[in-house]
C-alpha cells in the first residue's frame, strides 16, 4: 500500500512531464464506463488525442470495443484482483505512445470498493453512477464517492424508465462529497456530453500550463 | 481465509439443524438485490417465513426498506470491507429468531469480486445480473459467476429500453457456468417471479427432508 503510494507519485510526475491529463474512471460493473470513454474519445476527436488503459479481471472485450473505434488502448487483466494499482498502470503506459496523446483515460475494474484505496497517479478520479442503479450508492460506498473529483450520472436516457429520483441522488452525493464536479449525461444519445467535454478541455489546458 | 472456511462449515451445520434454507445473494451495486429480496419474502408469504441479513459498507437503508415491509432483518455494516464473512453472518444470525424462520436470505455487499472467495455457509449462492448492466458480466467476473448455483437476470422490465441482448447474456453465462439454474424476472412487475418462488419452495422442502 505504501509502495503503491510511492509508485503513484512517480506516475504522476511522469504524466506531468508528458503534459498528459490522466483520468481514473471507476464505477460499479455495468455503469457504462466503456461507452462513456469511447464517446468521450471520439467526440474530443481532433481537439485532444485520447489513449486508454483498461482493467478487467478477465476478457479484453472492453479493449476490443475501444480499438474498433480507433482508440489506442492497452488491456490489463488482473485475474482475481479487484482493482488496478500504480505499477500495473506504469507498465501499461509504457506500451502506449504517450507522446502522441493529450489525455490518458484509465478504465478501472468495475468495483465501488477496492479501487478507492489505490492512487494510480491520476489528475482526476471520475466516478460513474448510472440512473438504473438507484439513488443511495454514494451513501453506501462513501470512500469511493468521497475520493472522487468528478461524479458523472450516466444513462440519463433510461432515467424515466428506471424511475430515477434525480434530486435525491444529487442530495446523497452532496452528503458524501462537497467538492465533486457533477455531470449528468447519456453517452448513448449524446445528451449532456458537451459540458463534460468542455470541462476536460479546460482541465487539459490547465495541466499543460501548470 | 482458512478460518473462514471452518466457520462457514459451522454455520452450515447450524443452519441445517435449524432446517433453514440459506441463500447468499451477490451482485454489482444497483442490480436490484433489495427489491428482489423484498418481493421474494412478501410473495412467499404464508408458505415460508423469510428472514434477512443485509451487508453494506455504510447505511442501514436496505434494512430499513425490508423492515418497512415487515420482514425480520439484521444489518451488518462492514466499514471498508468489500464482502461479508462467515463470522459476521454467525453473529448476525444469533440476533434473529431463526426458529421462526424457514428461509434465511443474506444480502451481500454489492460487489462482483470480493464476495466470491468467502463461503458464508449458505445452501445456494445466487448471483443477480440486471438487464441494464450489459451482456458480458459473466465473462468479466468469472469467479463469481462460476461459483454461483443460481443466476437471476433482474429488471426484465427495462430490457427493451436498455437494448438488452438476452441470447448473448445467456450464452456468456453458459460459457462460465454449465450448472447454474437460471431465472429471468422483474421484481418490480412480478414477471417471472412464480418460477423462482416454486424453485425456492422445492429447495426448502429438500433441505427439510435432507
Amino acid at each position: 500500500m505504501e509502495k503503491n503510494a510511492l509508485l503513484a507519485e512517480r506516475n504522476r510526475g511522469f504524466f506531468r512531464a508528458k503534459k498528459l491529463l490522466v483520468l481514473n474512471v471507476v464505477s460499479s460493473p455495468g455503469s457504462g464506463k466503456t461507452t462513456f470513454i469511447r464517446e468521450t474519445a471520439n467526440r474530443l476527436g481532433a481537439l485532444l488525442r485520447v489513449g486508454v488503459i483498461v482493467g478487467d479481471l478477465a476478457t479484453d472485450n472492453d479493449a476490443a470495443r475501444l480499438r474498433t473505434a480507433g482508440i489506442p488502448v492497452i488491456q490489463i487483466t488482473t485475474g482475481t484482483v479487484c482493482h488496478l494499482d500504480a505499477d500495473m498502470v506504469s507498465k501499461a503506459a509504457a506500451q502506449l505512445d504517450v507522446d502522441q496523446l493529450d489525455v490518458l483515460v484509465i478504465e478501472n475494474v468495475g468495483n465501488l470498493v477496492c479501487p478507492a484505496d489505490y492512487d494510480l497517479g491520476e489528475d482526476l478520479r471520475v466516478v460513474l453512477l448510472s440512473t438504473t442503479e438507484g439513488e443511495d450508492k454514494p451513501l453506501k460506498y462513501p470512500p469511493m464517492f468521497h475520493s472522487a473529483n468528478v461524479a458523472v450520472v450516466t444513462k440519463s436516457d433510461l432515467a424515466v424508465a428506471a424511475g430515477f429520483n434525480r434530486e435525491l441522488t444529487l442530495l446523497n452525493l452532496r452528503r458524501v462529497s462537497h467538492h465533486a464536479e457533477v455531470f449528468e449525461l447519456s453517452a448513448k444519445t449524446g445528451e449532456g456530453m458537451p459540458a463534460w467535454l468542455d470541462f476536460l478541455v479546460k482541465q487539459r489546458n490547465a495541466a499543460k500550463v501548470g
